[in-house]
C-alpha cells in the first residue's frame, strides 16, 4: 500500500519523508523497514514482559523503578509511533478502524487511563496482540491460510456451536438450582444459585477445581450423573468441529485439478467430467 | 394454527376474542404477537434472574422484599398466560401434553407449591426451558435444523453410547471397591464404595475435583492406570459422535440428486453436469 | 447348546433333570428360563447393592446384621448355581474356562475368602459383571453389535494406542524427575520421583486433582508448558480411535449391495462394476 | 551395518574384535547379540527403578546404600558400553550425533555432574529414552510404521497447530492480565500477573487443579466464560489432528494401484478389477 507517485515529476519533502516512514513502519521489504519491525517485535514483548514482572512482589521491590520507567519509555515510543502511522498513511481513517489500528490504540491508552485510574494500566498486555503482526513481518503467510482453514470451520459449525451453547446454558441453570436445594444447607460451598451455577459449568466442561464439591450423597450422586452425562456431551463441539474441518480439508484437496474448458475448481478426485459444465478433464 | 373460520359469516364475539388471543400468544407475526412474545422473553429471563438472586445472601438482605414480590408478579403474570392458552387454543389437551405445555405448567408450579414445602420455589428456573421460544420467535429455524443435525447423531449413536456407558459403570463399580479397599484406611476420603465410586468417576471423566484423592502408592499407582486407561476411552465417546456427525454431514450433501442418463449419484450440491458421464444434472 | 438326544428313546431320569435345569439356566427362551434369568439378574443387583451400603457407616451400624445375612444368603444362591451350571452343561470345562464361567466363580470366591482374609469379601462387586448377561437375555444382541464396532476399532488402532502410551510414559518419567529436581524442596507434594511422577500423569490427562500443584515459578512454568503440550498430544487417542470408527463406519455401508455374478459384497457407492470379477453391478 | 570384509583374507585380530563387539552391541540376530539387548534393556529398567526409589524417604533409609552402590554399577557399565559402541562403529561421528547416540551419552552425564552439582544424578531417568531400543530388538518395526502415521499427522498438521497454540497464549495473557485485575486484592491466589496467566492456562486446558480459584463473583462469572470458551476450543486440536488422521488413513489405503485401462485411482486394498470400467486391475 505504498504511494507511489511515480507520474509526479517532484514530490514535496514532506511527501518524501512521509512515503519513506510508510515504507519503513508498515512495509517489511526493504533493509530498515524490517529493522523496525523487529525492534517492534522486541519492543512489545519486552513491554509485555514488564507489565507482568511488575506484579510480582519480590522483582517490584528490587526493579520496581526501573520498571516504571521501561513502561513509560515504551507508551512514548508506540505513542510516537501510533501518530506516525496516522500521519504517514494516505487513508487514516481506514487505519485507525483497521483491527490492527484499535489493537495499536488500546495497547497505548491504558497506560495513559492509570494517571487517572490506578491499576489499569496492567490491561497494557493489550500489546500482545500487536505480535501477530509477525506473520506478516516473516511471510508467514500460509501459517496465516492455515487459520483461515480453522476459522471457516469454526464458521461453518457456528449455527451447531450456538444451540449447543444454549443448550449448555439451560442445562447449567437447572443443575445449578437442582444442587442448591440438595446441597444448599451442607456447608458445602453451595452458598447460592450464581455459585451453585459456577460450580456446574466448572465440572460439565470438566476443569473441576474442587473450590466447591459435594458432600451429601444425593449430591454426589447428581455429580456423578452431570459427569457421565457430560461425558458423552462434550463429545459434540469436538465432533461439530472436526466434521467441518475434515469437509474443509477434502475441499481444500479437490481444488487442485481446473475444467481445461471453464476453468472451473473443486473436481472430486474421481470426477472424468466438469461437473460444471459437462467437458471432459 | 390459528382458525381462521373464513366461511361462518358471524363468528361470536368470544370466539373473536379467542381467535384474537391466540393470534397474540401464540404466533410471531403480527405486532403485538411479536410484542408479546418478547416481553414475555424479558420476563422470563427477568424471573429466572431474580430467583437467582434472592439466594444471594448480600442482595437477599438488602433486596429481598422486593424480588419476593416481583416473583409472585411474574408467577401470576405466567399463571393468567397458562390460563389463556388453554382457553384459547383449539386442542387444548394436544397443548397441555405438549413439550412446551409440559415446561409452562412446571414453571408456574413450583411457586405454589412453596407455599406448602420451603425451598421448592427456586425450581422456577424450570422456566429457563421456555426461553427456547426464541427459536420461533425471531425465526432461526435453521438452527434448530443444525441442532436436529446433532440429535440425528446423537441418536443413530444411542446403541454404541448405551454399550460404552454400561461398560463405564461396571468398570466404575470394580475401581471403586478395588480403591476403597487399598485406601479405606488411610484417611483419604475413602470412606464407603459408594464414595470409591463417586471418585472414579470423577477420575474417569477427568473431572478430578480432588475431594477425594489416593494417599498410599498403591493408591496413586492405580490412580495414574485409571487416568490412562480414561485417556484413551474418553476417545470413545467423542469418536462415535463424530463419526455419526461426518456421517450425517456427507448424506446431507450427497445423496439428493441421481444423474438422469447413468443414474450415478453423489454429486456435490453445486454440480451442474454429472462428473461420471458428462451428461447435464 | 441344549443336548436334544432325540434319537435316544428313552434318557435316564438324571439326564432329563439335567436337560431341564440345562434350559432353565442357560437358556432364555421358555417362561421358567427367562424367570430365572431375571431373578438372576435382581439377585446380582441386589447383591452388589447390598455389598456397597455394607461398607457405609450410619447404613453399616442400623442394618449391618441384616446385611451380613443377607450377603451369605446371594453367596450360598450363587455357589449353588454355579455347580448347577457346571453338572448341567455337556462340557464342563469349556464352560468353567469361558469369560462367564470365570465371572461366575470369582463372584463366589471372595465371600469365602473373606472367611480366612478379612476385607476381601468386598471383591465380590465382580458380580456386577454378571449383569452383562442383561444382553442375551433381552435379546440385545444389536447393542453387542455395535459394541464389536467399537472392539474392532480399538483393535485396529492398538498398534497407534500401544507406541502411543509407551510415549506418554516416557515422557512422564522424564517430566516427573524434572518436577521433582525443581520442586522437591519447596515442599509443594513433590516428595519423590513416583510421587511427580503420578502428578505428571494427573496433569497430562488433565484430571488436575490439585493435592500435588507447583509453588515455584519455574515449576509452575514447566506445568503450563505440560498442559499446553497435554492439550495437543490428547488430541491424539481421539483422532485415532474417531479415524477407525469413520472407518469401519464406511466399511459397514459399503455392504449392502451384492454381486449378482460372485455375490461379494462391500462395494464403494460409486463403483459401476464388482472390483472382485468384474462384473457389472 | 556390520562391516563384512569378505574379500580381505586375513582380518587383523583387533578389527576381529571389533566386528564381534558390534555385532553383539548393535545387532540383535545372533544369540549374544540378542542376549545383550536384553540385558541392556533389564539394566536400563533397573537403574531408572533405582534412582526413582532413591528419591523415596522410607526406601533411601534402609536401602540408601544399596542404591548408591548399584546406580554407579549402572553408570560404569553404561560408560563402558557407550566406549564399546564409539570404537567398534565404523562412523563414529554419526553415531555420536544420531539420537540414540545422543540419548546414550545423556544417559550417563547426570550421574558424573552429580559429582560437582548435587541433585542432577535424577537426570539419569533419561536412559528411559533408551528403551525405545525395545522396538528394534523384538522386531516391532510396524508399531513404529503405525507411529510413523500419527508423526506424518503431526507434522501435517504443524501449522495449524503453531497457530492455535499462538492465538492460546494471546488469549491467556489477556485472560491472566483480566483475571489479575478483578481478583488481584481478594487473596484468592491471583497474587501476580504471571501465576494468573498459569491459573488461566490450568483453567483453558480443564486441568483446574483448584490451588488457585476465582472468589468474586466477577471473577467466577469470567472463569465461567473461559471455560465454556475452552469447551469449543478444545475442540479444535482434536479437529486437527482427526482430520489429518483420517486423511493419512485414507491415502494409505487408496493411492497405491490405478487402473490400467481407464486409469483411474482410489480402488480398495482387496480389489481385483477396476470399479470404475470393469478392466483386471
Amino acid at each position: 500500500m505504498s504511494n507511489n507517485n511515480i507520474s509526479t515529476p517532484t514530490p514535496s519533502p514532506v511527501q518524501r519523508w512521509r512515503d519513506q516512514t510508510h515504507q519503513i513502519i508498515f512495509e517489511a521489504d526493504t533493509f530498515w523497514g524490517k529493522t523496525f519491525d523487529i525492534a517492534l517485535l522486541v519492543f512489545i514483548l519486552g513491554s509485555v514482559i514488564a507489565v507482568m514482572l511488575e506484579t510480582v512482589d519480590p522483582i517490584q521491590a528490587r526493579l520496581g523503578k526501573l520498571l516504571f520507567i521501561l513502561e513509560w519509555v515504551f507508551t512514548i515510543f508506540f505513542t510516537i509511533e501510533y501518530i506516525l502511522r496516522i500521519w504517514c498513511v494516505n487513508k487514516p481513517w481506514k487505519y485507525i478502524t483497521s483491527f490492527f489500528g484499535v489493537v495499536d490504540l488500546l495497547s497505548i491508552l491504558p497506560s495513559y487511563l492509570s494517571l487517572i485510574f490506578t491499576g489499569t494500566h496492567y490491561l497494557v498486555v493489550i500489546r500482545a496482540f500487536r505480535l501477530m503482526r509477525v506473520f506478516r513481518i516473516f511471510k508467514l503467510g500460509h501459517f496465516l491460510n492455515e487459520s483461515s482453514g480453522i476459522m471457516e470451520a469454526l464458521k461453518a459449525s457456528r449455527a451447531k456451536i450456538t444451540v449447543f451453547l444454549l443448550f449448555i446454558s439451560l442445562v447449567v441453570v437447572i443443575l445449578g438450582s437442582l444442587m442448591y436445594l440438595v446441597e444448599g444447607d451442607a456447608d458445602s460451598g453451595f452458598t447460592s444459585i450464581p455459585r451453585s451455577i459456577y460450580w456446574a459449568i466448572v465440572t460439565l466442561t470438566t476443569v473441576g477445581y474442587g473450590d466447591i464439591t459435594p458432600s451429601t450423597s444425593l449430591g454426589q450422586f447428581i455429580s456423578a450423573c452431570v459427569m457421565v452425562l457430560g461425558y458423552a456431551v462434550i463429545a459434540v463441539p469436538t465432533g461439530i468441529v472436526t466434521a467441518e474441518l475434515t469437509e474443509v480439508k477434502r475441499k481444500q484437496e479437490f481444488t487442485t485439478i481446473s475444467c481445461p474448458s471453464c476453468s472451473n475448481e473443486g473436481h472430486d478426485p474421481d470426477a472424468t467430467y466438469c461437473k460444471f459444465c459437462g467437458e471432459k478433464l
